[in-house]
């Protein structure tokens, strides 16, 4: 299966039928064919990689789950992919600690499969199961952070293999530090651009007993929007705050056979520390929407209840696509400020009539964090990418960011400067100095 | 008052009066006398300033309120201050975003008092009145830390001043972003040693309406620290979790004329959403305390009550001070993980025992972060360091840090390589990256 080269100290894959897999990513976006694949299963071997890397001037893309969205996967050239996902291992669990330690290709549910029984979570969710390794690279966040943050907050302390082929290990596993400079958050979100993560340290949260759901509908976005800032306001136990528009609605509406309001909707979750506290803190949040014109409030108490009322949720994308059937789907992901939100999912509405595109608004809007839902094909491509651009501008002109959480990776390079002025070239010379090579996921991020 | 130097951008002080009040910190540590003091009220002096001291090759000390631990405004050699105290404007606070802009000098009492009105507050509250700018360049971070995170965690975006006197933004005022690399979470901690920080925004939290304070002894320390882990396992909603051991409580009962039981107590604040919230949470935690054989439980509701009862954790360092009269105070700062936080406390009991110290713990228990309060002479500072030394070679050995919140400075520089391994000469290739003449506050966190 795997053939030796002479040098390589790991075997690398190089049949074609498995190169091609990998020239393509999750979003249909196409890269070069990389020369290679291997699968390291421990750090030693990426060490061992990265030397033999850098003798021979090999570039590296390192991969998780290959679930990014911004081409952070897609080969430039003759790279030779570095496939963490035999890198597996969950190394220790210590409940005490509320910590766990982790090869870089677990993934989140692997991760949750194995502290259920401590009664504990790991809270970061993207949308898709990726691994560890992967969201850190990334600075993955998900319908959680509203309430326990992404990434950055949730890892302690990483491993990570440098250019030359030494391992570093950044970070303490401990809830506080102010030693040293903060080299484990350099690492994070930096797509595999610095370093390549071999073991992460992460933070586990108590999973929480007492839950209520609701969704919610609102005559408008601007009336959503300002239920959901009141309710952060209020400093409620809100830990899941997600906006669906209308035209997701009525794609929910036609997927489930169900008559929701066709208008913009909250899907929120409380995590409450007694039966008493839930009822208190779901009755406030039902004076809060109500305040704000709610149209129609759904709460769900049970397990069950709440698992259905979320479940459509995570299938806004699915019925979005069986409604757009054969079209493939761009999501946007700028955040702004709470003060611009309902502007922003307004400009996108807008923006969306003006160039004919069918879009969808979702958001975690608990964190400023927009995501618009396009169906494209190629005819169209092009219309989308200039709705994508145009929203993007419209982030950073009232002070948002290009990405909140999927990343800069390939697609979104050309925004680096416009978000961050002079500090790119601060980028450029911590780039060139952690990888003098420019062996670590070329042309990705920025270009030094 | 100021003379003006042939070429400096602004005046500089070089009266040897003043000169001296900065050779000497609020430890009572010295150093060498500074060369001057500089008073910029905003970037556009300090970057003047960076530009002149880059040209005649002064070195430069950032100085914010001045109350730091561990050397970190001591000058070394002939170094020139960065006095940012009159720089202290707020900027704009934006209730809607949650967010405050200010001035590096801008205190945190400063600071709260402006956004009291709009029923937000800032939340990171170390001991003393520090300044933003420098609680930033420490990371700093205090009692609330267990619920609302650090500086880290608090600042959205930092305006700094290069060591080539331009300015950049890193950061933006978002509540998440994955655009580029984190450099203001480099910024954060680097002690003034990689920039200057000319401006800061930061998040607000809402300010509680239901708040319940307890303080609650017990027989000893691993029942006290076993009894916080439980409230953190139960996730309620804790917002300040200390302890503070029995010598300590002993010099609290003869200082405020009180008999509180004179072992170990925890003080402990919740933050609720509602009366009946609070109610159940207080119950849950006077069920938590009496498993963990509570001898005495003081359960504070009003504001009154409250304010009593923290008074006492307050005045702890001047009930000290009044039963060691005429002593300095050296207080460590390690922190570990919670399963060794119970070893930690035992182990700083037991090495004064050994060492003939009259030490006290008290602790931000919650962040597994651990202050010892020794008083001393010059007769035993030797011994002194020597019991701070072996304190945080345990705290190392156990996986813990030799700084949990004060930094490393001038004073634990000789610990760094001990924690951070090969990571330091990392740390060493971005600081020559960043301050290639090593201009800013030299000597600190690490030698180039
Ligand atoms: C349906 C769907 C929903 C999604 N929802 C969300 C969401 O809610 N929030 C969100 O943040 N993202 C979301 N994403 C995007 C994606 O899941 C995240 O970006 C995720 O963090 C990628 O992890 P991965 O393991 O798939 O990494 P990959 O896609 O394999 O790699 C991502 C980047 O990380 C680098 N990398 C991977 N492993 C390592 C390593 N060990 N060391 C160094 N670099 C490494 C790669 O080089 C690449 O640059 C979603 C994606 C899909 C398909
Ligand atoms: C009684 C007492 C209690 C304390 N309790 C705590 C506590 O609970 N938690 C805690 O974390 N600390 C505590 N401290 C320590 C101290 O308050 C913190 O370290 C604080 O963050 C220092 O802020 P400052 O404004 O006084 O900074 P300074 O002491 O003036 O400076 C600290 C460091 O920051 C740098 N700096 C200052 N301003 C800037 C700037 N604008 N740009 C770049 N660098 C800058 C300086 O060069 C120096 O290295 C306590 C101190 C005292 C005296």
């Amino acid at each position: 299966m795997t053939t030796a080269f002479d040098g390589p100290p790991l075997g690398i894959d190089t049949r074609s039928a498995v190169l091609d897999q990998y020239t393509v990513d999750e979003t249909g976006r196409a890269g070069q064919r990389p020369c290679g694949v291997a699968y390291p299963a421990n750090v030693d071997e990426v060490a061992a990689m990265v030397r033999w890397a850098r003798a021979t001037r090999t570039p590296l893309i390192s991969r998780g789950a290959g679930t990014s969205l911004e081409g952070h996967l897609l080969a430039q050239g003759n790279e030779l992919i570095i496939d963490l996902s035999q890198a597996n291992s969950i190394l220790d669990i210590s409940p005490t600690d509320f910590t766990a330690t982790v090869q870089p290709g677990v993934t989140r549910t692997q991760l949750n499969a194995a502290t259920a029984e401590s009664g504990l979570q790991f809270t970061v969710d993207p949308g898709a199961d990726a691994s560890l390794g992967g969201m850190a690279a990334t600075n993955a966040s998900g319908t959680t952070t509203v309430r326990y943050g992404g990434m950055r907050a949730n890892v302690l302390a990483l491993q990570v293999v440098q250019a030359d082929g030494t391992v570093v290990r950044l970070g303490r596993a401990v809830r506080k530090s102010s030693s040293g400079y903060d080299l484990k958050d350099l690492i994070i979100g930096s797509a595999g651009t610095l370093g390549i993560i071999t073991e992460l340290t992460v933070r586990l949260h108590p999973i929480p007993e007492w839950l209520r759901s609701l969704r919610v509908s609102f005559p408008t976005v601007t009336a959503a929007v300002d239920a959901a800032l009141e309710m952060l306001g209020a400093a409620l136990p809100v830990s899941r705050l997600e906006l669906v528009d209308a035209p997701g609605m009525i794609a929910l509406n036609t997927f489930r056979g169900a008559d929701y309001a066709e208008t913009p909707a909250l899907f929120i979750d409380i995590e409450s520390s007694s039966e008493p506290a839930a009822t208190a803190e779901e009755q406030e949040i039902q004076r809060i929407v109500r305040a704000h014109d709610a149209i129609d409030i759904a709460a769900a108490r049970t397990h069950t209840e709440r698992h259905a009322l979320w479940a459509d949720r995570h299938n806004l994308f699915f019925a979005l696509k069986s409604r757009h059937p054969g079209s493939r789907f761009l999501v946007t992901d700028t955040a702004v400020p709470y003060s611009q939100l309902a502007a922003a999912v307004d400009t996108a509405t807008r923006l969306g009539d003006e160039l004919g595109l069918a879009i969808s608004v979702a958001g975690h809007v608990g964190d400023g964090n927009v995501h618009t839902i396009i169906p494209f094909s190629d005819l169209n491509y092009a219309v989308v990418q200039q709705f994508s651009d145009r929203l993007v501008r419209h982030a950073l002109a009232v002070g948002g960011t290009a990405t909140g959480e999927h990343g800069i990776g390939l697609t979104k390079k050309k925004y680096l400067r416009e978000e961050h002025g002079a500090a790119v070239d601060l980028m450029i010379a911590i780039k060139r100095t952690l990888d003098p090579l420019g062996l670590f996921n070329p042309g990705k991020v920025l270009d030094p």
